[in-house]
């Protein structure tokens, strides 16, 4: 009996937060792999902020995603059929598999994992972009010091969680921004921040005077808007901006008001550099090897959100964007 | 018989453009150096954007001036009496010596000077700040390469003049931005820059579009405002922004509306960093070598903009905002 493919197709370009029906759910049957291909169930299937930039019909640094294509994710999944001299049936594999129940690939950007060494969850996370994103967004953008103040935004996601706790194994005083009570108190017990901010319910200029009595050497963006633009008004002397994303206009519906306080870069002889991760793809391997160095010392701790079932993907993947989510979310098929 | 001395000193802070009475003229007799001093004659006065910043009441690069006090500017002087071991009558200095007719200096920061060797107005502008800011906001934080297309705005001002020339002497298509047809003509016709845009006449957009058919790698940015949010959008993959200065914002009396676009800087993976020419004291000597060797080989061409009378001070510095200075805009006392 042919097996069924359940699949999240963009039906349209989302304006604001998209809503369920800016995807259509198709069901094809599993098709069979041709020479060199693979054919791969998708088990956990990675939420990311970045999937919101591929909806809109925008140049980026990916081409956006056309009406009707699958909705691209990022995934682990198992190889369960493959003529491909590359991929045995059984073989776990991370790569761009979408968000559907099997995935035909010709192996073009797959990576093989080790399901022993590490849970599958973990490729998507902290051995996955997220961490990556936090190791080259931090270390190569930033460079920081022993004794420098870090700010991280969005410091309970899944990037921002390990780029604060890397802020800490370099010496920094490390103050982590997030929303609510509960992130906060994660942040400060959990992973031992140095200082926290709850931007729902602070006022943020005020709280990063008290957080950084001296100043803002770095700070590692993952939200943009206000809240940035609030740090360039209080950052120091050569101070480094690292920007990550901008999860805070994603879904806006108009334009931003933008930042006003970009003079603080002159007056401050500081830069803002954007960043991608895929550029640092000869070097995963390095950041990985210390990554996995920095797990295993207990270093560091990642937070995972699971929820489960490919029907409910709009909805949890919203979760981005209401801040439901604590840690990496991750959607297991 | 006593000489005079007369000195403009800031009275008020201004509200927007400055005016008349936002300085105090006064008359005071001459004083003769203590011990370790000299007494230098204001000979040529620098007027330049950043003199606005200065006048406010606000962190800065630089500590604001105090009410009271004789109005900050670079100057080229002739040393008329000297107990300064360092300095005889007859040299002739460059340094902070203010909007006066005479400065008494304990010579920190004064620089003696050849008046053979160049025009003494040189010293304030293609071998002084304005060369040198030129140089280092081009070179140290651009990097340009040949082939690549640098835009530079405020480009037939003092320092846009010369960024744009060294863009041409490392072989970037270079395309600069001006406000009038007078400005554009002596941009493309004697700096034979690739091409010009006069932002008072033409949508920038649009213009910038079709002047750089291969987008921006580099953006050396006097203006601010409006014309760098343009500039961002159509910024390439690893694109550089040098910030000098934001002249159209210096004299706002509202939030500027702020950059929109700076999202830009992550898809393009690109940075926008400030700098001060003061950071780079160490490396003069090596920037004013290339530059007068660019100079005596014809590469460099440069225009100054002299008036006369310190009587005219708040006018003539004024012209800077309006646009109506044709390069180097200086005093002579």
């Amino acid at each position: 009996m042919q097996k069924n493919n359940r699949q999240f197709r963009l039906a349209a370009r989302p304006f604001g937060l998209p809503k369920r029906t800016d995807w259509a759910v198709t069901d094809i049957p599993v098709s069979e792999p041709g020479e060199g291909q693979l054919l791969a169930e998708v088990m956990y299937i990675s939420l990311d902020p970045a999937m919101r930039g591929w909806m809109d019909d925008r140049k980026s640094y990916l081409p956006p995603l056309a009406i009707g294509e699958v909705m691209r994710a990022g995934a682990v999944g198992k190889v369960i059929a493959s003529k491909n001299a590359r991929f045995r049936e059984g073989d776990y594999v991370y790569g761009s598999l979408g968000v559907q129940q099997y995935a035909v690939s010709d192996g073009k950007g797959l990576t093989k994992v080790d399901a022993t060494l590490m849970p599958l969850t973990k490729y998507l996370g902290v051995l996955g972009i997220a961490g990556l994103t936090a190791y080259f967004g931090l270390l190569d953008i930033c460079s920081p010091k022993a004794g420098e103040t870090l700010v991280v935004s969005g410091a309970a996601g899944a990037v921002g969680e390990i780029t604060a706790q890397i802020g800490k194994i370099k010496g920094c005083r490390v103050v982590g921004i997030a929303g609510g009570p509960e992130k906060c108190q994660y942040l400060a017990d959990t992973l031992g921040l140095d200082a926290v901010i709850d931007y729902k319910n602070e006022n943020v200029r005020k709280a990063l005077k008290a957080a950084c009595p001296n100043g803002i050497d770095i700070y590692f963006d993952n939200v943009g808007g206000e809240i940035l633009n609030e740090v360039l008004a209080q950052i120091n002397f050569k101070a480094r901006i690292s920007l990550c994303g901008a999860i805070s206009q994603y879904n806006a519906t108009e334009m931003p008001k933008g930042l006003s306080n970009y003079g603080s870069l002159i007056i401050n002889r500081a830069k803002m550099e954007g960043f991608i991760v895929f550029d640092y793809a000869a070097r995963y391997m390095e950041a990985i090897g210390e990554l996995a160095g920095w797990m295993s010392q207990g270093k560091l701790h990642t937070r995972e959100h699971i929820e489960e079932g490919i029907d409910h993907f709009p909805e949890v993947f919203l979760k981005l964007f209401s801040g439901e989510n604590h840690g990496k979310l991750i959607l297991k098929v």
